[in-house]
């Protein structure tokens, strides 16, 4: 019996590594000649760098690289032991909580720091690049990135414009001449979990600007500088990414990525699927084990879960989803592979007992679905 | 695929049909073509009764009998649709609450009420008669119940003894000759979960003695008298119960059972699946699903799960336990055949949440349960 355990990390409580851990020991109790192999999961977001060393035997990368307002920091990106592959999530360096010790800029933050650790890996050899984007400090449509990555964005004067996404309104015309050849070749994906276009009233500026704090008169002022950078990237490069869905995400990112380097969007935990190996991993599995935090049925898109189930699906290996805390209807779930969906919870408990008690309850729940697995 | 349902009920929250219907209801949406076969059962104790009329096309049958201390009292017992079978609970007309309006009567205390039930179905035809014993009053060996169905307990100068286990002191002889031959043609069985011998430092007056309101010198007495019991039960039936395990239950009763009536001493879990005919209803079974309350793997002996896993084992049909707690480790549960065990606990939750939503609860539960077994 081979089992394959591809969990998210328990928020708060366990790392999807230590969820590996705990299962193992359960279903070694069940069956204890099976073959398990692990595959610690994430969704794009926390986690996901320290998922991704641990599949490619990789290491994370320290950069001294730019915050959203200018200042220096030390931000990690991940680079697989073969250094052709990387993930940077756009967090470490262009983050909100980065920010959090100054008033907020939203006109004027930016997203350089992610483009310098992209800069990073590429120099170093990485030719297939996932950016984990969200939780950012800005609203510069990624221009910051790019212009770390060579582009420059230019006004009606042909002078160089200033950081953050209101100076995009002054936006003329846009040259890449720089980009180094290295960038050009590699493949970008961009991990991104919101279905949000680039402008409008569902865009990043209206629907991101306001908790990066900007004002109902700064999100219309970021809103038309984005639309008047969208307009000038549908004319350079021929990519309307206006009304793309998950353009809008971290301030436009996703747009800009898309229409100047070409980058895939995807689901996170479908691109980190993929990072890690996944697919590979599944070759004669006769179980798959997945699980998370809390399994909710009805915020199921996106979600490690759902990955891993949709993966197991197409080669009809049955899985089975272990989880703090599991909220139904699961008929979504259902519905893209996932067989059954169990909660550690062995009776009445609180949350805190929930969490202290994790690892030991997720190992005997993990038993007991394997041995009924185990049964066919 | 054929599903049989056999559960405890929830005590305090579902009765064993209630939880039979919830788990109908998840096994339904899981498998829709699947046949289910819904056995209510009860572990001798609260609920025998209406699972025994509800596999056996029954009545209950009320009977105006004698409680413990001699009072009228209105009682039910469960007979057969054939009119064949039947089962006495002894707390129904010899239950320590009865008595609880008055001061206790340790010494004087009788079981003649049950007796009065056992001959009622024994007049309406019954020929095999479970014994649900447990929950008395008493500590009289049994001697009130087989006193109604005409056994005499007679002292040295051939005089009936009063009721109560004190009086048993002085027996010198039993004079069984006025017992009907259909008591006589019947056969008994008793269901009991103790161990306890009739007498000694853990016999029926040492350990139960107490709670029914004996002193130390009383328990003394009892002690004698029960042993003075089995002395001219020896003699007479040529049966020893002295320190048979088991005889010491409901103050002895089950030891006055097995000499006089040859009674069979059983766990009562497993005497009520013979009795609703469990064992029939898993022929070309693929599932069984059992559950309690508590399934606790440190007290496993004698509950229903522990008796419909191992009914299950002995026909290599997986059994899965649903319960409100699951209390492990089940190493033992799991070697008298149970597959695998959950909780309906969904996540954090107390113990009234838990109880006020175990319908539904258990029906997700269910679901989730059969559609892991179903991919097999």
């Amino acid at each position: 019996m081979k089992i394959v355990i591809a969990p998210d990390s328990f928020k708060g409580s366990l790392s999807a590594a230590q969820v590996c851990a705990a299962v193992e020991a359960g279903a070694r109790r069940a069956v204890p000649g099976a073959e398990l192999v692990s595959v610690p999961m994430a969704d794009g977001g926390e986690g996901t760098l320290d998922c991704f060393v641990a599949a490619r035997g990789g290491d994370l990368v320290e950069v001294a690289a730019t915050d959203p307002v200018g200042r220096p920091v030390k931000a990690p990106y991940a680079l697989s032991g073969d250094g052709r592959s990387a993930v940077v999530e756009l967090a470490a360096a262009s983050g909100l909580p980065l920010v959090e010790d100054v008033p907020p800029d939203p006109l004027g933050a930016g997203t350089s720091g992610t483009g310098e650790l992209i800069a990073d890996a590429v120099r170093r050899g990485a030719r297939d690049v996932l950016v984990c984007i969200g939780g950012s400090a800005s609203t510069d449509g990624g221009a910051g990135l790019l212009r770390a990555l060579g582009v420059r964005f230019l006004d009606a004067s042909g002078a160089a414009l200033p950081p953050g996404g209101a100076a995009l309104a002054r936006l003329d015309a846009i040259d890449d001449s720089g980009v180094p050849d290295a960038v050009r070749a590699a493949r970008f994906r961009v991990a991104c979990d919101v279905t949000n276009p680039l402008v409008g009233p569902d865009g990043a500026a209206a629907v991101f600007g306001p908790q990066k704090g900007a004002d109902p008169a700064q999100v219309r002022e970021l809103d038309a500088a984005l639309t008047r950078f969208a307009d000038v990237l549908a004319d350079r490069f021929g990519v309307r990414v206006h009304d793309l869905p998950g353009a809008g995400a971290a301030g436009g990112t996703c747009g800009g990525l898309v229409a100047v380097l070409g980058a895939e969007p995807s689901g996170g935990a479908q691109l980190v699927a993929e990072a890690v190996g996944l697919r590979e991993a599944l070759d004669g599995a006769d179980l798959v084990i997945t699980g998370e935090g809390r399994v909710d049925g009805q915020s199921a898109a996106g979600k490690v879960v759902s990955a891993v189930a949709a993966l197991a699906r197409d080669r009809a290996i049955p899985v089975v989803a272990l989880a703090g805390g599991v909220v139904g209807p699961l008929d979504e779930l259902h519905g893209l592979g996932l067989t059954a969906a169990f909660s550690i919870a062995d009776g009445p408990r609180t949350l805190d007992a929930l969490k202290a008690e994790a690892a030991p309850l997720l190992a005997g729940l993990a038993e007991q679905a394997v041995r009924l697995a185990a049964t066919r």
